[in-house]
């Protein structure tokens, strides 16, 4: 059995169950949820597991191990952002089963559990993660209450499904029963590929956070005020963005972004009387991030005053980083071998939550062009069948 | 007689004329229009005035000159932008008015004729000027048949107004009988107010264009994307709006604008992939608004080069700079007296369309703050009071 060439047949029949349009777009508890989930209990069932569906909507699928063996669970996320690609979480699910329906019936030195989320990407509902939080004991049901744009609430979405929203704080697992938590997930960014490496090693997930900017100047006719009386919101703005690069580079590995930004009145010949961006830092160190958003918070206020406006900064969004556990990732520089790139991951995954439970670890495979959340996302089969032999390797030593 | 007061009463009357919301909103060819019409009207009347609405849907009120005489024509907007101001353009039109009842029976050396134009803002429609550019012959009948946002054509507003849209053709006045065109406006922006003075002469219209610029980078998550490997297409685009000011001081009294930008895709965890955004320059001299063009086209490649991104630069508007007649100059500086500010205006008028069929001149009047195209929009009794005294004066000595 070629294990590459059969994960790479597995999610392109499951990229069909996906509402219309370009790529794949599979919200949580939608039909196309459960036409998906009808796909991964087949996977899970050639994988020789115990299929059932828990009260976050989390497919678990399990195999004893040893009497008195702790379990490792290994998992990732069914769902995809509106117009996504075919790799980016469910990947994680098919290659978990395929490596060990490679084990086959081979003893090992645990009990494993793949675990299907049904919703880390968040795009339905306004929150995410929720099959994990409640593994983890860190689920606040208050979001059950949140609502998708048609109205419907995630608890009668989960209800609907299958769920059981009263159910979800029972889901806590005993930290002492697991061992720990093992990820595989396409990079989503540029790294292995330029490395020329199928597959690398997680060292931590990037801590976030968001600032809210609004710089405030003073709008005016663009041919009548003079240049030397402008508070012009835009140009104080644009002197911190287009200085982030060169600040960002003090820190090896922080990532500073601004993809959002709002002007107004935003017509050609008014001068911009207000600008709100969005600031988003990531870094592996949460001090390191601390002291970038210290010092753009300078320049921000540096650039307003000088363009004669004013700038409030208030940080919207924390999530501090989380180390991957060293013992795991010895495991998985093991089972990978000499020269295994390590590197951070700069996006969230359900690993981060994990986190909150059991050590935890991943393995990220390289993905042309780093591209994700996109149609043209994609991931070889050889690396795959790369992947699945690293995972089948490490969950045998564990 | 407090001929100041006096301008302020009529005006604040007239501002009553105005669809409803903050501020003045009174399009033309609307029941505003029509109400704000009967007032001016009665202002003509006043001044021993003889009144005819034109084809073009200006209204003109007339004095006759000694026989053989030329014409003196003296005109302003009687519309506004949508919640604007008591101020712009009706304030000419009043003052031209009180200038000539002030003048009474008194004998001049010339026919004189006050133009009520219907609509410089250009705001209902997508065109502006017909009725200068009826008088200068520069009128493009094709823009009759533009419609507003309900769908209805300029053509079939202006019939509708009592207007009469084939024969605006026919308006074309004979430049020989033109003596010159006057125009007495709000300055828009600060620097009769920092220089203490209530008016000042025109030198000339700036001349305008405005630059489409497309800057073109790759999106990719903004936590998976290291910096070293972005082509952030927002990057590119602040480093030349930061130093837009620095570029513009080459050339003094030059005005260097970004007011419109659109981020696509525009979220907070995704680099930038395109932005979009305008620039307008405007400078009373053609020559060294080109030159501000070619310096901030190569800035903008340099920067586009420097982010890895591309970056295209299209001139989507021209206008080039109108002098005003060195003549009516003179004659309104020794109307105006001793240490009359001379300056540019950095907005288009009316003046600019009538540049075309004589000589043109424009006296600017303080206004609070440099404020205009809002309802905060003010210029004082005092001012108006002086700038009647200028008017009279230049229409009696011309």
């Amino acid at each position: 059995m070629d294990w590459g060439k059969e994960a790479a047949r597995r999610l392109a029949e499951i990229a069909t169950c996906s509402a219309p349009g370009p790529g794949v777009t599979r919200f949580p508890f939608t039909a196309e949820h459960r036409a998906a989930q009808a796909l991964i209990t087949g996977w899970m069932g050639r994988a020789g597991l115990e299929v059932h569906l828990d009260a976050a909507g989390t497919l678990v699928g399990r195999r004893e191990g040893p009497a008195g063996a702790r379990t490792l669970l290994i998992g990732s996320h069914q769902d995809s952002v509106r117009g996504g690609g075919a790799y980016d979480g469910i990947m994680g699910i098919a290659l978990a089963c395929l490596a060990l329906e490679r084990l086959g019936d081979r003893d090992l030195p645990n009990a494993v559990e793949v675990l299907a989320f049904a919703d880390e990407e968040g795009v339905r509902f306004p929150t995410a993660l929720m099959g994990p939080r409640a593994l983890a004991g860190t689920f606040d049901p208050g979001v059950l209450d949140r609502c998708d744009a048609d109205g419907v609430s995630l608890r009668e979405a989960l209800a609907g499904f299958g769920g059981d929203p009263g159910a979800v704080a029972g889901l806590k697992r005993d930290p002492a029963r697991a061992l720990g938590y093992l990820e595989l997930h396409i990079e989503q960014g540029p790294v292995l590929e330029r490395a020329g490496q199928p597959v690398g090693v997680v060292s931590s997930i990037c801590g976030i956070e968001r600032n809210a900017l609004t710089f405030r100047g003073e709008t005016g006719h663009a041919g009548t005020v003079p240049m030397e009386a402008r508070r012009d919101a835009l140009v104080a703005a644009s002197g911190l963005i287009s200085t982030l690069p060169g600040v960002a580079a003090d820190w090896p590995g922080l990532r500073a972004t601004v993809g959002e930004m709002h002007l107004h009145p935003n017509v050609a010949n008014a001068i911009p009387e207000e600008v709100r961006l969005v600031l988003e830092i990531r870094a592996e160190r949460d001090a390191d991030r601390g002291a970038c958003a210290a010092r753009c918070q300078e320049l921000a206020e540096a650039r307003a005053r000088a363009a004669g406006c004013e700038v409030s900064f208030e940080r919207s969004y924390e999530q501090p980083a989380v180390a991957c556990d060293p013992e795991l990732v010895s495991v998985l520089r093991r089972a990978a071998g000499e020269g295994v790139p390590i590197l951070p991951s700069g996006a969230t995954h359900d690993a981060s939550a994990m986190a909150d439970l059991c050590p935890m670890a991943m393995l990220f495979l390289r993905c042309r062009g780093g591209l994700s959340h996109r149609p043209e996302e994609f991931a070889s089969p050889e690396d795959m069948g790369v992947a699945i032999e690293v995972l089948a390797r490490a969950i045998a030593e564990m």
